[in-house]
């Protein structure tokens, strides 16, 4: 077999064989296929499309080109799940301990990731003394005693998709959906998932801009799933503004502890409690959807949520403190809200804006090497639809040096759009795939 | 400017400008720009295409990549002869002379090349004390004296394409129209042509099967020129068939040398005319291409040609007596001929077959490394349109090794299609690109 001839054949638009597609990354993960190579298949792939079972053979070919987690010691149906990524992303907090409130057991590899701000795990570890590296054993171990662990991926899970996203990031191939599918998918076979909730956001947030788009990745991601007997389902929710009012990393896990107190922001409370019920659908604790949704309210209610999130974070040797007293939080030096500039009614809300210059206030990485500032963000005052006087303040901005802040404070101005008419309201979830569960 | 977004706008189908064309190919060529942003590129081109304008930028910004041959310093217009490569094509040893016998000066650099036999140079070699590495200064001083030099082109003419070519062949993007075109007409802008003529061929020993694709080329080729201020025309011509009956290093030179004494084969004579004509008539020598061709004619006749063949063979090194002794030339150890296996007329002698005959025999160059046997190859007996007996000699090997004898005696017999009627001539001349110059 030459790598060129497969290059060839999928330039031509010929399907590859499952074969072939290993070959590929046996090769590329071990250094022996070329980085040019990989590109120009890369590009290939970009222009002629993966069918099904070419996507189900790349996601399992990366899956298995590392180590791979084995759950099998922990009873029960494991489910994860992955959202695409939006801005002021905090459900995982909120669904982990939830879900594990409920009886089923949740072991979650998050990645840091580039971005807006940190990943899951780089806001958890803005609880004093968290600890997100833990071995395969202490992870067991923990879900097993406590029900739930989020603990950051490492690089030796599904080593082919790391490094071909890292080529992908500089050949401008990383808008494919069987490729960003695969990737997705990979990372969830390897952490060994029985079954995959998929949050796929759709606006301006988001990657995926428009929700017809989110629905070919959502539907490409659960094609894999079931190709590879992994049960998948995926919502498209929308992401036009940011989820809730916070946005940065210790400022999320606050208003996070908020929606278990239940006093969250409306949005997320929903998102949550939609995740949720197909999870505990998928894990088999509830019979339909509306059960699940009806069983996780009254753990909200009831405050067990809360204390299972006290519990899991104590477990991994954070502070359970924080729920009582968020002072024990990183707080930023300077907070400064920001007036309207006219009088009316929010018009929207730029996702993508608020985390840029959430980004510029230090909240995220800006490239493999970046600190975080675990302190700094964004919390809006104001959201779509909202009415609101001149000089009120539209949202706050946490910071912690004057020059990022006079950055940023540009960048939220330019967030907002205000009008003189309410808007429609857009929709928090677009639909399901599949359709019914 | 970055590479990425240079690989982002070609993938959606945007222009580049000549300012990111040049940033890439001075890039790639210094090293900064990697092999694998370069492959991405040339997959996107390779679906996206490139304009006239950017071919002709690409192209610009290749041959001033190295060194660049000034050849203003011999009088009158530098025509220069390219063809895209054919199986037994030595119209170029013929040409040269006969040529510059009509007084046009003629400077060409011709690459070793990888195929079926040598390049011209190659073949020039094959002739006792024969040099094709001259400096520049040499050259120039040959031309003004003689009229006529053949050297092989240096990796410092045109580095960029060297370099691009190598990374074409292992990424399955060598057969991109715009991409042919440019590296074809940079290393002839870079060697100092003022004029450009064209021999692009169309069949089953060509690169090009179809004459329409063959005229794509020649169209893109011939813009290009247009675009750069270097007056270009284009022949497309048929290469189903080897050109002549001789293919290997000096059988073809012993051919070309019948040729020049009005002995040689019919097509290989009526082409050199063609393409001579073109370039006596783009070099002002010649007013119409009837004229040029009656020129060339009495050339041939009075023997003057012949003459000039022997002056510039001597002139760079090489023994004249070849063209009265064809013993002094490399001989093969082993000389077979091929008889027919049935008695009927010739339908075809696929070119493409015989070439392989001919690489296997060892007359070309499986890879760069490879070494010619300039003494071997295939002498055909027949060709289409000929009628032959069972047992008859279709063609005679000249082989050094039994073992390769054997497997070219397979593939040449693989390239002969005997039936009963006498096939439609195939045409020699499909056209001229301009139609009318």
């Amino acid at each position: 077999m030459r790598m060129y001839d497969i290059i060839l054949k999928k330039r031509d638009g010929r399907e590859l064989t499952d074969g072939e597609i290993k070959y590929f990354i046996e090769g590329y993960t071990s250094g022996d296929i070329p980085d040019y190579q990989a590109a120009a298949l890369l590009m290939a792939v970009f222009f002629q499309g993966l069918n099904a079972r070419e996507t189900a053979g790349l996601t399992m070919a990366m899956s298995r080109s590392g180590d791979r987690a084995d759950l099998s010691a922990i009873p029960g149906i494991k489910v994860d799940k992955h959202s695409t990524g939006g801005v002021g992303d905090k459900t995982t907090l909120v669904l982990v301990p939830l879900v594990a409130a409920a009886g089923v057991p949740v072991a979650k590899m998050s990645g840091r990731g580039l971005g807006h701000t940190g990943g899951t795990v780089d806001k958890l570890e803005s609880i004093p003394g968290f600890r997100s590296m833990l071995e395969l054993p202490e992870l067991i171990d923990q879900v097993r005693r406590v029900g739930a662990v989020v603990v950051a991926q490492t690089g030796h899970l599904a080593p082919a998709d790391k490094k071909l996203y890292a080529l992908r990031d500089v050949t401008a191939t990383v808008d494919s959906i069987p490729l960003i599918a695969s990737s997705v998918m990979s990372k969830k076979i390897a952490a060994g998932a029985d079954a995959i909730v998929l949050d796929v956001k759709a606006g301006k947030g988001a990657f995926m801009q428009r929700p017809e788009d989110a629905f070919g990745l959502a539907r490409t991601m659960v094609e894999i799933g079931n190709q590879v007997g992994r049960r998948t389902v995926a919502l498209v929710t929308g992401m036009d503004q940011p989820l809730g009012y916070a946005v940065g990393n210790a400022l999320e896990v606050k208003e996070a502890i908020a929606a278990l107190k239940g006093n969250g922001p409306a949005d997320l409370l929903e998102l949550c409690l939609s995740l949720g019920s197909v999870m505990l659908l998928l894990a088999g604790r509830a019979g339909n959807l509306e059960e699940g949704r009806n069983i996780l309210a009254g753990l909200l209610e009831s405050g067990r949520a809360l204390d299972k999130f006290e519990e899991f974070i104590a477990a991994q040797g954070g502070d359970r403190r924080i729920t009582e007293n968020e002072n024990l939080l990183p707080a930023a030096g300077i907070v400064e809200s920001l007036p309207a500039p006219r009088p009316g009614c929010v018009q929207a809300v730029h996702a993508g804006r608020i985390g840029r210059a959430a980004m510029l206030l230090g909240a995220g990485r800006e490239n493999k090497e970046s600190q975080i500032d675990l302190s700094v963000g964004v919390v809006l005052n104001k959201k779509a639809g909202d009415r609101v006087q001149a000089g009120e303040p539209l949202a706050v901005l946490h910071a912690s040096d004057a020059r990022r802040l006079e950055a940023a404070r540009e960048v939220v101005l330019q967030a907002y759009t205000i009008g003189e008419q309410k808007p429609e309201p857009q929709p928090l979830v677009y639909g399901m795939v599949p359709e019914k569960i």
